[in-house]
This record gives structure tokens, sequence and C-alpha cells, in this order.
């Protein structure tokens, strides 16, 4: 089948690879038919991955039908359209059991298109381990771009904020205006703030989240943002959606007294110079996000399907699997307005 | 001072009683510039108010200009414009400094207008007791109606709403759609309800409730009532603003699987016939909400000068102090679409 | 196979009934090596039960030795030990993936030994559904019987112990000192309650819960109970542990300030008169509780492991299958103080 | 008067100053009984204080009698028995009227002893500022020793474990067995842990911990420490209660997967290397505490009258105000076993 591989920094190949198929009875194979580009998809095409290995078949981001299914799968059959979860479970050991696949007892919070070990989806088809647990039935009236963004990047979002104690009627700053920042802001409002910031260096995308309702922040106008700081304007909650060590650093700074900063997404930094006294001084509270995506849908799916979040609107450009490449780069770039790319096959 | 005053079911007066005066050293004389009709002031119109008292001065709701200070205020002076909270407490007690007002060791919960022991604002001028801690100036951008509406009635149905375990993405329910049950569809929406009943057998507040994005039920129409039953409408939040029995039960067969119920207002019923057994069933929690008034403020004030909540939309007349008597009697009796009564003086 | 069935009220028989299999790929068969009478067995045996089926076999406590498991079983193989949830779901759907298997969407909260529909497990072997999601293996370092006691009565209890919403330092006042209320007062402190009152009619049982550290209360003294109250010890925390209206009522009474009461167990009363005014002026929440067995889990096991909670200790009285109807009788009569009574094969 | 007054690293004196008095009608004079010297009070010893200020007063922890209340003060009079809670709020603002006095608009979270600004109560007398907020009469049954660590040890410890997020059943690991780590130790138990850990280079510290339930870690031997990791030992609350950057790291590196860990106490690291990949791959909360301190007595003040908490066992030496130098010195050196110094008047 066809299917994009890492092969090096900035090198992304649509190629050939075996095809994908069921290889267990508890799961299933699905034809896929859309997949997006996660931001966290750059780290490897950037050549910072997650495993030394090479040919491996990338992404963890789609939707589509289900063409086979192992003799165990018992909520699924062929024909169904499904979401796929970007984390993957046993769905039998305790933490799962809780919903908590993160802590999965034992493959500890797997994800597709890492490395050779669970091939991506960014390829005509994908085998989906215990599938019961790890992909679900599209929910009646939402629409395959919706699904999409459900099955990693809105979920994130959410916990995201979650993770920031927004109070009813707080005050939410969001660093990083990508995708999942964007949505951010949606989600604050969502929550209940009634004055969400949004900073970021690209101004396009800083218009995008006034469309949302937040106020824009200049990162690089310092004379501004101070002008906010002595206005008060701290946040109670802060969420940080990039993962560098200026963005943290401004996250940390934009949190007031007793404030909560949520960090989303991957980092692999090593040693972050985190400002110790700072956060005493201010009391703060700073939390990542290992997202189990299907604990979310519960709440999200209702959200998407009223219109109160619409991750849809996230999606900038549209392409064949074939020109898969290209995305990686014009989404790397920042080109052309790239925001949420996605490939459909 | 002029001031409306309770003689009898239906017998409120407006009279002269002897002018409000600062009478310990903690205590502020507030000018009143209007005050409101709540809810629970009907149980006093009808008879059924909550002490043996006749002649004293009736209301819990104002807002005003102080015009006296004693000797240990320290917050506040002469000139300023303040709301009152409506529940009452030292502020020195361990469960006031917690901002647990209604469980103050020392007056348990105090209320204005309920008797003699502490008149009622409904008056030209209203002495506030421990006025550091049971009045505060109106925030800046906020108008004289939406304080007005922070004293009691928006606090309330905030507390509410909160008592109601609202989820993102969560089904509510609301009965009874008076200014509190009209504020809780409101409130509902801002906590991340995507779906939002609105029962009241009244047509023109079901359209209010409509305006506010809620979906009417009428719950004199058994069959189409059944219907959303049927749908899986049931919710996992329901908040009752009436205090019937009727309602009460309505509000009970409204509520799904795991389900939290909360019942807003003063309810004086000596024996509901609770349904036990499908209580058990559904697995349900039933609240009931004592609201510490300003504990809500931090939280309330930018939802409302932000526009997430629009309160003063609740106000429905506006009159002279002088015309209480016949506002009393038109909110009663639910004529010429009384919503919130309010008395300017 | 051998099995107690239900006939009549009082008429629990001890017969041969086809035996248990294993009737879906699912499922898993269990050797019943102990089994347990719950006080909700005791609704069965006096006739007031949840169906009108008869000579359907009892019980819904039980651990066991898979002697069989359906196709498509993963986490379980013949041999394993296992202690059976008394609350059954499907495992796949929304609710059972967020480990709320009493909301489980396929067949709403199941439990063995109601009616035909599910055959209990007081029997020499017991089938167990999505026996994945409703058994697991007895965790090393715990025996049988603490086992069984982690198949219903403790999780009950643990759940209408952290349903009464304890404070760390809180007071907690216990009704009703079965199994499951004592373990509630142990569970109480545990999570750090101060104080514990504990209220029953049988001094015995008021003597078991001095031994766990609390204050008993006779419900009959009612001068002792009132000087309780007048000296302010009205409780944060109430757990009502019987049903009936009378320990209903007391647990309403001792309960303080915006206190929670949580009661516990089946409940079929369909109308309760609710003292409204009194838990609205003390601004009550009041709870059922439904519980999902194995979610709690990876809180209990841990707890009985370390010794903090000893569940074995209620277990008063042990006997043979055989013996079942004997067991029933003590059991209802609290006759030679019956507490826990377990039956083994 | 007498007092402890700083003058450069390692040089406190005993020396006579002005004598403190009520110099603002809400304020009042407490004769100090007793006072402690704090950990943090070590910072100020060491030269790295929060002032360039010398010959200040030192010291935050103190109990004592009024001997005189300002004009305004209303809940204190001369004679009564106070414990003054380290945390100083104006008692009059929103964050302050929510308990939350670190958050106060006006002084923002001020303490004695750390400059002129607000002279220390390790002397004589101290003034206190806003009465009958910043201070309490001791309970009845408790001791002045007791109370002493009311003042901020034990509410800095409880929330220090309070925020990390402890459950019931859960493990728990303290890292740095000074008072507060030991008391940290007894407060998880409290708080529902089956398991605590518990780390310090000092052997007798060790010893103490170990009497109080805990499992002792030597943190130098890192094979024994390995071997705890490769038995699945982490922990889901890590309390560090040193604020080095070595026990940071440590605690970080004991915390499991979703695992929370809380530090405790002053810390004034401008850069620690916090490692992100690590904390992104657990997914991590990290939580650092400044404590509103009277907030915490309505938990406490049971928890120590009944015993379950025992703070004054902590205490290690006792001796006069005159030889605070003399305290000072073996506490920085913890010579003699110095683990809670206290200086009486």
């Amino acid at each position: 089948m066809k299917a994009l591989t890492y092969h090096a920094a900035k090198d992304i190949r649509f190629e050939t690879i075996p095809d994908a198929k069921v290889t267990a009875p508890h799961a299933a194979l699905v034809r896929v038919k859309a997949c997006g580009i996660c931001g966290s998809d750059l780290h490897i095409y950037q050549g910072h991955g997650f495993s030394d290995d090479v040919g491996f078949c990338v992404g963890h981001e789609a939707v589509g039908e289900i063409v086979e299914v192992g003799a165990h799968v018992e909520s699924l059959k062929v024909g169904d359209r499904v979401m796929i979860s970007a984390s993957v479970g046993c769905g039998l050991c305790a933490p799962c059991r809780a919903g908590d696949v993160v802590r999965c007892d034992r493959n500890a919070g797997g994800c597709y298109g890492l490395s050779h070990a669970l091939p991506g989806c960014q390829a005509e088809a994908v085998m989906v381990p215990h599938a019961d647990h790890n992909a679900a039935l599209i929910p009646e009236g939402l629409t395959y771009d919706q699904a999409l963004m459900l099955t990693d990047n809105l979920p994130t979002a959410y916990l995201g904020a979650k993770n920031a104690d927004i109070r009813p009627g707080g005050t939410v700053a969001v660093v990083g205006l990508g995708p999942i920042g964007l949505m951010a802001v949606e989600i604050a409002y969502a929550l209940g703030a009634s004055r969400v910031y949004a900073a970021d260096l690209v101004p396009e995308r800083r218009a995008m989240a006034e469309k949302l309702g937040a106020i824009a922040l200049d990162p690089g106008d310092e004379k501004a943002l101070l002008k906010e700081h002595t206005r008060g304007a701290l946040a109670g909650s802060v969420i940080e959606a990039v993962g560098a060590d200026a963005t943290l650093k401004l996250a940390l700074q934009l949190a007031g007294k007793q404030a909560t900063v949520s960090t989303i997404g991957v980092n692999q930094t090593k040693q972050f110079p985190f400002p110790m006294a700072l956060a005493f001084n201010k009391g703060l509270t700073f939390r990542t996000s290992l997202c189990s995506v299907m604990v979310h849908w519960p709440d999200l799916v209702p959200m998407v399907r009223s219109g109160r979040l619409k991750p849809e609107a996230m999606i900038s450009h549209r392409m064949p699997l074939a020109d898969g490449a290209h995305a990686y780069a014009m989404f790397n770039d920042r080109r052309d307005g790239a925001l949420k790319m996605v490939l459909e096959c």
C-alpha cells in the first residue's frame, strides 16, 4: 500500500510499504479516509523523533472505514466509519479501565507512527490494536473533518485547557496560536473564561484568535505586554501550546498569583531553566499534558455537535496523501497560512 | 423615613418608620438607590414568612450610596456607591474568614427584611452591619442595575448551577423560568453545557429561555416531554428554581443516571414525598443551595462586565418605592410579564 | 450443580440447578470458592426483591477459580484466582471505558442473582459475562476473605464515605452499623476524619464501632443524642447505611450546616417524607450511591494490603453453601451476632 | 524590649530594640510566650534573606497573650491567649474574604521578620496588624506548643501534602525530613496514603520517619533506590520539603506516571534545570506552596486536638529567647538532633 515514511530530517517520502493487516484477534484494519499532520509530527520531520528507526510509516491522526476485524472485536464491524484515538491502550488493565490510557500497564501510552513498533496512519490503511478500545464509531451528526480533529488535537487542547484550572469569570492567556492554541482559546471561553489573551509572533494567527474573541498580545511588543501587566491583567490560567523555552518563559511571566500554567504538546527539552523563585513567589502550579484521547470524547462530542466548538475551522489545507511531503514542508515553514494540514486518500 | 412594611398576607404598606441609623461601630448607613423584590419575598407577601413579626421593613436586595460609617469601618467611606450582600456574616469567625458566610458562627446566615431583627432594604435607607464584609464598592464598569442583580439573584442562580455539577458538553434541564431560572439557563451555557432544556408553564417565559438558546419544554405537554425522554434526553444536571412539589418531582424525573439535581431558593416544605427508589436506581445527588453571596463576586463580576452574563436583562419593571405594594401584587400574580421588579428611591 | 435459589419470602433453598456455563465468547466460568450474603440480599429474602421471578439462583458476591474461558477472553486463563465485581458492565461503551459501569449503555448496571436474567453466585459455579472487565485476578498479598469483601461491600462502603464529602479533620456520623456501616467508620478515619459518631440500636454493634475508634450514639437515648447536639457535635458528613425511613430521618438530623448526607445501599421506598425546609435551612447535599465496584479497586487494594482497612474483620460466620438457608435466617434476624455471613463451597 | 535581630550572615543578636506597640486601630500587641525558628529563617541567617535591611527583628512563628488592642479590634481582648498566623492579610479585600490571604490585594502576602517593614516575633512582644484576621484564640484543648506549630509549619506541611494530590490508597514519597517533611509523612497517612517513602541523608531523621510508619530511603544508596524503582514503587504524590536542586531532582525521579510533585517552602533559585522531557513523558504536575495559614486551621485544629497529628513531637529543643543566636547556629548545623527549635520568653 502507499504511505508516508520517514527517512531523515526533512525527508518524508510517499512510497509503497507492506500492506497493513490484522495481526491479532483484538485488532481491526481501517482504510484511511483522511489523516492529519500534527505539530508533534514536526519533531520527527525535523529529525528529532522518538526513535532511531528509519523507513517507518508516520502519522497518528486518522479517520476511515473498517475493512476487516479480528475475531475478538465486539463493538465494530466491517463498513463502520470510525475515528481512531491517537493514544493507544490495552483496555484491560486497571488504568485503562478507569479511562487513563496513558498509564496503561501494558504499553504505557503507545502511539502510532513514532517507529516501526506501531506503524502510522498517514497511509492508505492502518492496523488498530485493541480496536474495541482504541477506535469508536464516528458519532451521528459529526463530519469526517470534525471526527479527525477529535483523534488528537481537540482532546489535547481540551486537556491542556482543563489542566490550566480555568475558573468561571477567569482571565486566561494562551501562548502559541497553532491549531491547538487557537482551539484552546475557544475552549477557554466555553469553560467560562471572561477574558482570553492570545500571544503569537505571527500576525495572521493573532488575527484568528481575535476572531475567536481573544485579546491579541504581540510577544515582540514588550511595552504593550508590560502595559497589560501594569493593568493587573496577569492571568489565573496560562496555556502554553508550543513547548519552546521562550514561550514557556513568557507563559510563566503572564501567570498571576496562585495561577496554573499548563503546557501542551510534546516537549523534549532536557533542562529548561525554570524560574523557581518566581514560581514560588506566585504560588504557581505547572502542569504537563499527556492525553488519554478517548476519555474526553463524552465531553467533546456534544460540544462539537452543538457547534460550541468548531475544530474543523482549523483546517487550512487539504491535499492528496501523495502530496504529503509537500504538506509537511509547508506546515513546517508555516507557509501560505498553513495551520492544520489534512491528507486525503 | 419611608419604607415598605409587612402587616399581613397581601398587605404590604408604604409608610413612615423610624430612620435607619448606624447602631454599631462596624455598621454603615446606605441611602438606597434601587432595591429588588425577590421570589423569596413572595413567601412573606403570601403570609408564609419566616417570623410572626408584623410591621417590619421588608426586602434584602439593594444598591445605594454610603451616607454614614461607624468608627470601625475601614474599607468604605461616605459617598461610596455600594452593593449590599443579601447574606450577612460577621466577617470574623472561621467560616466567614473562609468565605462561607452562611455558616457564620455568630448569626448563622442572617438576612435583611425577614423580621424586626434586621430591618429590610425596601426603604429610603438601610443599616448594613459589619459593613466591611457585607457590602462592597460597585466595581468599575458595572451599572446600578447589574450591581443590584449581584446582591442576591445572580449569585443564587450561579450557586444553583454550580451545585448541579454541570460538566462541559453536558445536558442541563432548568425547571422554573423566573429570573433565577432564566439566569441559570445563561449560566449553564457559560459553564460549558452543550444543551439546556427549560421548562415552565408560562409560554412567555419559555420564549425568553429560547432566546437564551434553550430548548423549551412544556411541563403540561406530557407527550412531548416523554418523546424527549425516549430520545435519551435525560439531563446530567437539573436545576429546580421554584421549590414546589410538582417542580421538584419533574426535576427528579428529568434527571438521568448519576445526575445531580440542584434546588434553588427558599423551600418551606416539611415533608416532600421524595422518590427514594428512583433516586437510588439513578444514583442521584440532590443539593439545596444556601448562598454566601459575596464569595461569588470574584467569579461573577468579570462575567457581567465582559457581557457573558446579562442579569440586567431580567428587569421587567421599574417603579418608585411608593408603588411597592402594587409591584408586589403584580409580581405575585405574574401579571403583565412581571419578571424582576425594581423599586427606585 | 448445587446452588441457593429463591422461591418465596423466607424460602431460600439449597438445590440442584442446571450447570452454569460459558454462553458467550467474552464470558468465563468461575468455580466459586466462597460467597457472601449482602444486606441487599435480605430484600429478596423478605420477599421484596427486584423481579417477580422465582427459582432463580441468588447472590452477587463471590471469589473463586477460573475453570473455563470464552474465546475472546484476553486477560484471564484457567486456574486464575479471581474476584468478581458485583456490578456488571460491557466494558466497551463510553461510560464503561471511563470506569462508570453503573451507567453502562448496554445493560445499565446489571447485577447477579436478582432474577433469572443473570444467575447468582451463591452456587458451586457462576458465569461471568465480559469477564475481562467484570472480574480480576486476586491481587498478590490478598486473602480470599479480603478479596470477597472487595467484590461489593467494601467498595460500596467506600463510595458511600466518599459521597459524604468527608474533609480532613471533619466530624462524621454513621447511622446503622452492619458490615457496611462499620467499614464506613474505618474508612472515615482513613480519609482524615477527626471524630466519627456511630449510631445503632444494637449495643454489640455500637461496641464494635467503639473498637474502631468511634463515639457510640444510642438512637434510643434521646437525651444523650440531644446533649451531643447542644455541644455542637453536628456532623459535616453523615453516612446512612440502612435505608429505612427512621435512619434517614436521624441522618438528616445529625447533619450540620452545609453538610452532606450519603445514603448507602438499596432503597425501595417510593415516597420518603423528606424534610425539605430543614435541608434548605442547613444547605444540605443528599447523595445516593450506585457503586461501580471495580473502579474503586485501585484505591482499595493497597489500603487492604497495607492493613489500613481490615474488611475481613467483618466476617462473623462461615459455613458450607449447603447451610445457606440457615445463614440467611440468622443474618435476617441478626441472631448470634450475625454480621457478615460467608458461605464456602 | 529584648529581641533577636539580623545583622549579617550568621550574625543574629539578642539586643534591645524599641518596644513594639499598637500603631493602627486594627492592630493588637501580643506578649510573646514562645516563638519558633523556621527553616525559612535560615535563608536570612545564611545571608540570603529577602531584603537588604539590617538590624531588623526576625521570626514569624509565635504564640502569646494579648496585652493591648486597637480601637477597631472586635474579636480579641486583653488577656486572650492567641496564635498568630505567619501569613498576614488585610481581611477586607476579595481574596482575603475568600480565605486566600496570600493573594491579598493590599499587602500581597506579607510576613513578619523579613525586613524592617513588619518586625518579627522573636521578641518579647509583637504587633499584629489587622488582628481580627491575623490572630485567633488558641482553641480549647490545645497547648501552647501545638498552637505554635499551627502558626506556620503544620499548615505549610498540610498545604504541601494537599498540593501533592494524595489519593486514598496512594503511594507517597517525601524528600527531606526536617520538621515539615516529617509532618508531611504523618499528614500523608492521615489523608489516606497506604505507603509513604521518606528520603533524607541523615539517618536519625530517617529513623524518625520510620517511627511515623514510613519506609526510609537513603538518597545516597543509589542501588536500593533503584531497586525500589524497579519494583514499581514510583509515587503518585511526591512532597519535596527542602528546596535544593538535588532534592527537587530526586523528587521528580521518584514521581510516577501522572503524578504530582509538590515543593514546600521558600525557594530562591533563579534557574532550576527542569527536566521537561521527563515531566512530559510522565505527565507530571508540579506545584509550589504559598500558604494562607489561617484557612487551614478549621481542618487542622480538630486533627491536632484528636491526636491524629502530633506536631508538637517535632520540638527537639527549648531554650530562652536570650539564647537565640545559639539556637540558630544549632539548627543551621543540624547539631545535636536539632529539629524544631522553640524560644521561650
